[in-house]
């Protein structure tokens, strides 16, 4: 790997284990093994370091909502997707980002983080409308609002986790949403 | 206010500036107008002042749960409680600790802070039994599992508006939430 790849491996891993405010130029060179020299020659400083890990990172969140397109009906596919396995404890790579108080201050990194849940929660928007046109839900349901209910299950079911240190509140969350969605399918049907 | 309290003051203040793990004692010394001598009298460092800060601002979490108890009917104080006003882009002062990479592996802590979500997600255990038992949603509902779906709708909400730095998110996700538990509603009610 090349030294701007092992800075940029440093910073996602720091990103990851201490946070974006609490995480130092000096220890992500002392991380990656890099001198003051180089870092500057490759990064202005820990922002740019940032805006590039980070930009790695969304690409998972990114693939794993295309779960929501293609083969099953469209509410098997929220149900799908909502049930993807989750390491509640780890928290969210993209999600952690916002309540890092220096991250939302900083407008590059902030419009990374939404862009990501804008493409996320553009596909849960689609596929409920989708199942709300096959009349697996009520037409009562707003789809916007009910893709960043949904959207919302999985940020928070980590945020339980976490706060238990446990899996058990994340897979709880999403059984309750997915119980909700069925309980609201058979009404769509009797309507 | 004694020394004691501006200390513990400038910590909460500083919790929910900055975080845990951004936050040195010499910033908390500063910020109370406190000697470093007076600051070790009162406390052994950022972890005591931290614990002292974090019980206060629990009560304010505890306090706003008990909207799930007495009045309305069970789903209307289901509504009601998911519906309070609630700044999204400033988060949760107790959820977004469990983002502090700092705090997770703090045991006590992690602990004010799984007690504050115990009691809260209790009453929602509770509360969503009696509406079970009213017959206002579906028997197929597991308490415990939709306790932890709301909880983490309220907790998701928070995410998803700092990551776009507006209260509109916040604001459709309990929409969502509130409207699904409608459509629950009405096939429980056809059983």
């Amino acid at each position: 790997m090349s030294t701007r790849d092992d800075l940029t491996t440093a910073m996602a891993e720091l990103l990851w284990e201490r946070g974006y405010a609490a995480t130092s130029p000096r220890e992500v060179m002392a991380r990656a093994g890099v001198g003051q020299g180089s870092m500057y020659h490759h990064f202005s400083g820990k922002h740019e370091l940032a805006v590039e890990a980070l930009s790695a990172v969304i690409g998972e969140m990114t693939g794993e909502s295309s779960l929501l397109e293609g083969g099953a009906s469209p509410l098997e596919r929220m149900k799908r997707y909502l049930s993807v396995p989750r390491a509640g404890t780890l928290g969210c790579r993209v999600g952690r980002m916002t309540q890092d108080p220096q991250v939302v201050v900083d407008a590059e990194l902030i419009a990374i983080v939404a862009n990501a849940f804008d493409t996320m929660l553009g596909r849960w928007e689609q596929t409920i409308a989708a199942a709300i046109a096959a009349g697996e839900l009520p037409a009562s349901i707003v789809p916007a609002d009910l893709a960043r209910t949904l959207a919302a299950v999985i940020q928070g079911g980590y945020v339980l986790a976490r706060a238990k240190g446990e899996q058990g509140p994340m897979d709880a969350a999403i059984r309750g949403a997915v119980s909700l969605l069925d309980a609201a399918h058979a009404a769509g049907t009797d309507d």
